[in-house]
């Protein structure tokens, strides 16, 4: 029986400051995951990653309220009835945001804002303000990280504790690795299912490494793609895996924990 | 230059309630590995695991101030001139703790009662009271987690949060091969080293996996024992790995986490 949830990971290179050649790309990609309930597309996928001032950061960014790559995206959404979590370049007043963006057959659901700025994204976006939302799209509920928070266990135990099914993770990886070793393990000490999607290609000396993958609760990888193709990933889950939060007869991953004798973690 | 320790796990098979005999096997391993500066042994080691009855779990534990298997321990202390941290059946007044205790070469030096216990542990021990302390062995830092603790992220980063450069953890591992793969992601998680000695046999219907593992801030395991084997795995580490918090020049693994946006972990 079960709940059964068909999620994938688009792949792709986001063109450098060029949304319009993204959307061709996307268009073609989209298309061929039109089985999916859940996608998840790359960090920073309407203007591209590596910025050297401000004005390249700024080009392409665009207000949630009021963008031509969401409402590209929304209509896809619309076409195919699926939900999309997407790398979005947030302007909103002055200040851009690293965010991801959750769309779905009825438009706009959520917005999360990448709390871990990675490098030189301290130079160009502000830090997120938003906390960590959960999205309920109907019988499930999904969670939003980008790319560097992979770093921080705190966001993937409070995702797990506000009782996410399916954590989506745009991305824009560049160390070669660490991330796909360790978000496999977060799966599994949180239960949950994981969809990240990765981008390919190079900008300038930075090269993205591609091998999005989507977890499971056993700390199991269901499909990785190659480190330099375009390529969608779909993977069919039951979620009840993840919602067994039993790891024994006599152990819950939850209800086990001791808040009391950790005695500290927010300050 | 840095700061080099040679750190090791004991990879033994402790005999059921016949702590005579498990001091006889560690002679042996003990002066094999008299090169170490900090030694790990396996969970309980003093009593064995899988008990049928509160009489056969309380047979062979004994208070930490008054113990046999303890001096034993103790004197190779004193003797190498290392530190030892092993799992320990504590009896204190009329309650079991399942317990981590740290020793060297001046005596005892703390304690560490394990917050998460397995399965049926929950018949026979209290859970662990005494929050998660660290201790410094002289210009480095120990912290402590037993066995079943690995599942528990936030034990991991409450270590690192605290200083720990080595993370101690004395098992009794059943589970086929979660924790060897979930151990080398909180080590790279918190850049902090894990030695996880796991014992080997069978008790009854349970099988041990051995497997030990010494894993470093990189997320990459130094020192990996078999399945079935006695065994010392003993490495040279250099600590300043572990104390150099600067993921990359702009990012610090502490001072980059965002408390007041996760919330909460404590409730």
């Amino acid at each position: 029986m079960g709940f059964p949830l068909t999620v994938g990971y688009i792949q792709c290179r986001p063109a450098f400051n060029d949304p319009e050649q993204t959307m061709l790309d996307l268009d073609r990609l989209l298309d061929r995951a039109a089985s999916a309930d859940l996608l998840v597309l790359p960090e920073l996928c309407n203007s591209g990653y590596h910025f050297q001032n401000p004005e390249e950061a700024r080009q392409s960014a665009e207000p949630v309220e009021d963008s031509r790559f969401l409402r590209f995206l929304q209509d896809k959404c619309r076409q195919h009835r699926f939900y999309l979590a997407t790398g979005f370049n947030e302007l909103e007043g002055d200040c851009l945001y690293n965010t991801a963006v959750l769309l779905g057959p009825e438009g706009y659901v959520g917005r999360y804002r990448k709390l871990h700025l990675f490098l030189n994204e301290k130079s160009f976006f502000q830090p997120g303000n938003l906390g960590l939302p959960v999205f309920d799209l109907g019988g499930y509920t999904v969670g939003l990280l980008v790319c560097f928070d992979w770093m921080f266990p705190e966001v993937w135990r409070i995702l797990a504790l506000k009782g996410a099914d399916v954590i989506c993770h745009p991305s824009n990886l560049v160390l070669p690795g660490f991330a796909q070793q360790a978000i496999p393990v977060h799966a599994m000490t949180g239960r949950v299912f994981v969809v990240t999607a990765n981008r390919i290609g190079s900008e300038k000396e930075l090269t993205f490494t591609g091998q999005s993958l989507i977890a499971g609760p056993r700390g199991e990888v269901l499909a990785r793609g190659s480190e330099t193709d375009p390529e969608v990933g779909i993977e069919g889950l039951d979620l009840d895996q993840a919602r067994d939060k039993m790891i024994t007869s006599r152990n819950h991953l939850v209800k086990d924990r001791r808040p009391v004798e950790y005695g500290f973690l927010v300050e």
